[in-house]
């Protein structure tokens, strides 16, 4: 290690120590990929001990997107974080977001970084980052994600370094960090191409006079597990790769398909291991992160490059790919969120943008975020970044939730992340309905003829006749006293389905 | 004239005898600039005859925004058409599309063009464009719009061109073509860094032979008068100026602030005089219509440059300053609409945007397009363009609408277009509402408290109040039984305003 640097070696509880109560920290991590977990939980201990001093401790935590149990959880546990943005899936996190103890913001990860940069989000006092190495000459090899360690490096006063060896050395070279992207109105274009290209250096760049602390660890992400696909997912999957073959028949999309984007989860791993036994060859991937389902893809030689901001691998995709992971070097490239999410890049290539959803309505408006209009869930994630500057957007969800208690498809959605603008399929283990160039009306019966369940299609066409008929305006037909009704009813009953069906 | 194309003069009357009933058809035209006046018109006297004699004849119309009376007006007056796209702001149209006799299909105006290449919306059939000149060597002058004029001739199969000779020939020059963008996966960046840049050429590339007629007209644009700012639009105008001071004051912007969009209308033009009274020198203008205002700021030498795809003036503005408009070369720049609101060049040059609205409510949410939820407007326009990708984003209506019956704040939009991701600051006549950094529920304590009317504040509060009680999720409180009722009890008794106020 960088001869400075290594003085400033220290306990996890050392560095913790430095941290001040009030502070506004980035930290590193993205779908829970190269988290800092050592400081965090010593931080937790700290603020737990300052509280039953009977002291005030609270900080506001921005990342790249989620991270694990020894942040999030371990800081939402002891009631230390007065703010947190943007993604996160934590139970515990979001559990008092929803009892309305902390405040979260939800920001597409694409305007994070500049956020910041811009001053939009107040000062950054510390940057606390996972990595995989700091070599002699102090350059610095990132952990298995990026995120926006670059910009809270730069925006912070101070940074702690959590080096953590249990991260393949391999990484090296993976990453790709532009260090072009001035602030406006001194912007050049961005010249990235090809999913794949390469524009800037493996490395972070740190200034050694901000580290005021390093800490090293040796605890793995602790990623997720993925279920093997379920009929419904396999069936999702099978609707849209043959979507995507018409697609290609129709001479709209090339042979080999344009870039992919895949959302985090099961729905998209089915979608990826579907297109193992596709019909296309000589894919490309530009999205958020490399799933197991991506590798796979890889290894069948069908998907020839990935770029992404983070691994998001399952256990069994940590054991078998990490230690081989030196062999995806010309496949795989990490880059900043802000680079990976970027909408010009995106809208530049042709992203093919497929995202999971909360619930669409009947004409095409999609809820990611919220759980009955008012609990949030994870939050946006980069699904608007995609779905907005993407060649077309695909949102997918099975037609019921909560076994059948909740349809996904319902005559109004109850908070909206992607508008009617926006959408250019729905699909649900019922059907896909392609919703371009059609109008409210034309895709409210094709939504609801296709996607909608069969349980909730007879109560979804009661009221879209009747709003027909009774609606205010007849471009977007609403009744507006039942618009909202099915939520509403859930809330009081346990089940969406209206009393008379 | 072109020796070739000279040939293909025809009347008015001839031209629309060889459109066919069904046709999809590219026309020119963007806020009332340089769309076709003759043929539309006597096309709308085809299609009275074809249904005096029991035929069946409607087309679908895509323009580039919305057009004047011979075009989108005579069309909606014979039933003429089967789909209208993307905004528009005939009334006679807007009845039509509100009582669902015709199909409107809202997009974003930076995705349509896209959209029709990329085969989303069916085959083109026939472009209609107005132009100022064709010169001998067939080079095409354009008129006082782009718009998708570029996309139309290269999609459809035939053209007719409309030769207006009351456009001024001193517009030549003026334009900028950008033809090197390509398909994806092989677009290369689009090479703006400044919003006045030139990268392309100002005439209109028309293959000959796609020509089957060239139709002369002399009818001038028929554009609306601006009303003098009233003194809500001035306070507005005056809380934004107030804004970008503290802005700059803090170091967020520059002292010439980033080049700024705004919308078409009476606020918009009010934030634009107030600019002329304002401390900012060095001004630019990424946007996409020139107004009035605009034009006002560059007499004063304030706003050194502005780029958009269409001049909106009013008729004073057009007896002005059209005579002279070969002054403004150096400083005006007319492009493609797919260029002026392209949402990567819009987020590199970090473009301040500001644009009108519906109604907000207290979460930041907010409606553009649909009044009580179903009956359209105009359309989502720009926008979404300006506002999703914007260094910051702008919204602004006075409090109150239709005599203080409807309050432009209210619990909850009936219909989101931009969505609390997306949305930087709203503003009314009451006061501007910050939103960057806060969380739902610090958003609306802000919004209800500085923009809301007083008459309408106390039931805001009410509302809130409750639902941060009440609701199932505290982090976007909301009571779903209650949150449309103010839209669905005005349109019962005409008055927003709950009983018990």
């Amino acid at each position: 290690m960088h001869a400075e640097l290594a003085q400033r070696v220290m306990s996890a509880e050392e560095a913790a120590a430095l941290i001040q109560p009030g502070s506004q920290i980035g930290m590193s991590g993205f779908t829970g990929s190269g988290y800092p977990k050592a400081v965090p939980m010593a931080l937790a201990r700290r603020i737990t001990d300052a509280h039953l001093r009977g002291q005030h401790f609270k900080v506001n935590i921005f990342t790249g997107a989620s991270t694990g149990p020894e942040l999030d959880g371990a800081l939402a546990m002891v009631g230390g974080m007065q703010l947190r943005l943007p993604y996160q899936s934590d139970p515990i996190t979001r559990k008092l977001i929803n009892a309305g103890e902390m405040q979260y913001m939800d920001i597409h990860l694409s305007h994070v970084a500049q956020f910041v940069e811009y001053g939009f989000l107040g000062k950054m006092d510390l940057a606390l980052i996972e990595v995989t190495a700091i070599l002699e000459d102090g350059r610095v090899i990132p952990s298995t994600s990026i995120g926006n360690n670059q910009t809270w490096i730069e925006c912070a006063d101070k940074v702690i370094l959590e080096v953590n060896s249990s991260q393949p050395m391999a990484l090296e070279g993976m990453h790709d960090l532009y260090y072009g992207l001035g602030k406006p109105p001194h912007r050049d274009p961005i010249p990235i191409t090809l999913p794949n290209q390469r524009i800037g250096t493996p490395y972070l760049q740190i200034p050694p006079e901000k580290v005021i602390a390093i800490v090293h660890t040796d605890v793995p992400d602790r990623s997720s597990a993925f279920k093997a696909p379920d009929e419904n997912s396999k069936r999702i999957a099978g609707h849209i790769l043959e979507f995507l073959a018409w697609e290609v028949k129709k001479g709209r999309l090339p042979e080999n398909l344009l870039p992919l984007q895949s959302g985090v989860g099961n729905i998209a791993n089915a979608v990826l291991y579907g297109l193992e036994e596709g019909p296309f060859e000589g894919m490309t991937a530009y999205t958020e992160v490399i799933q197991d389902g991506l590798i796979n893809l890889m290894k069948t030689g069908k998907l020839l490059s990935a770029s992404a901001t983070a691994f998001s691998l399952s256990p069994d995709g940590v054991q078998s790919i990490m230690p081989h992971i030196g062999e995806y070097h010309d496949k795989i490239v990490l880059r900043s969120q802000e680079i990976s999410n970027h909408p010009g890049i995106i809208r530049r290539l042709g992203v093919i943008a497929m995202n999971g959803m909360i619930e669409a309505d009947i004409y095409g408006n999609v809820n990611s975020t919220h759980v009955m209009g008012s609990s949030i869930m994870n939050g946006i994630g980069g699904s608007g970044d995609f779905a907005r500057n993407g060649f077309m957007s695909i949102f997918m969800a099975p037609s019921l939730a909560q076994k059948g208690s909740i349809s996904t498809l319902v005559p109004m959605v109850s908070h909206v992340d992607h508008t009617e603008h926006d959408v250019s399929v729905v699909v649900t283990e019922q059907g896909l309905a392609d919703l371009r160039g059609l109008s409210p009306t034309q895709r409210a019966k094709l939504i609801i003829e296709t996607c909608s369940h069969p349980d909730y299609r007879p109560a979804l066409r009661d009221y879209f006749n009747r709003a027909e008929r009774l609606s205010y305006g007849k471009h977007t037909p609403h009744l507006l006293t039942e618009s909202l009704n099915w939520h509403a009813r859930y809330l009081r009953t346990g089940h969406m389905l209206p009393d008379k069906c």
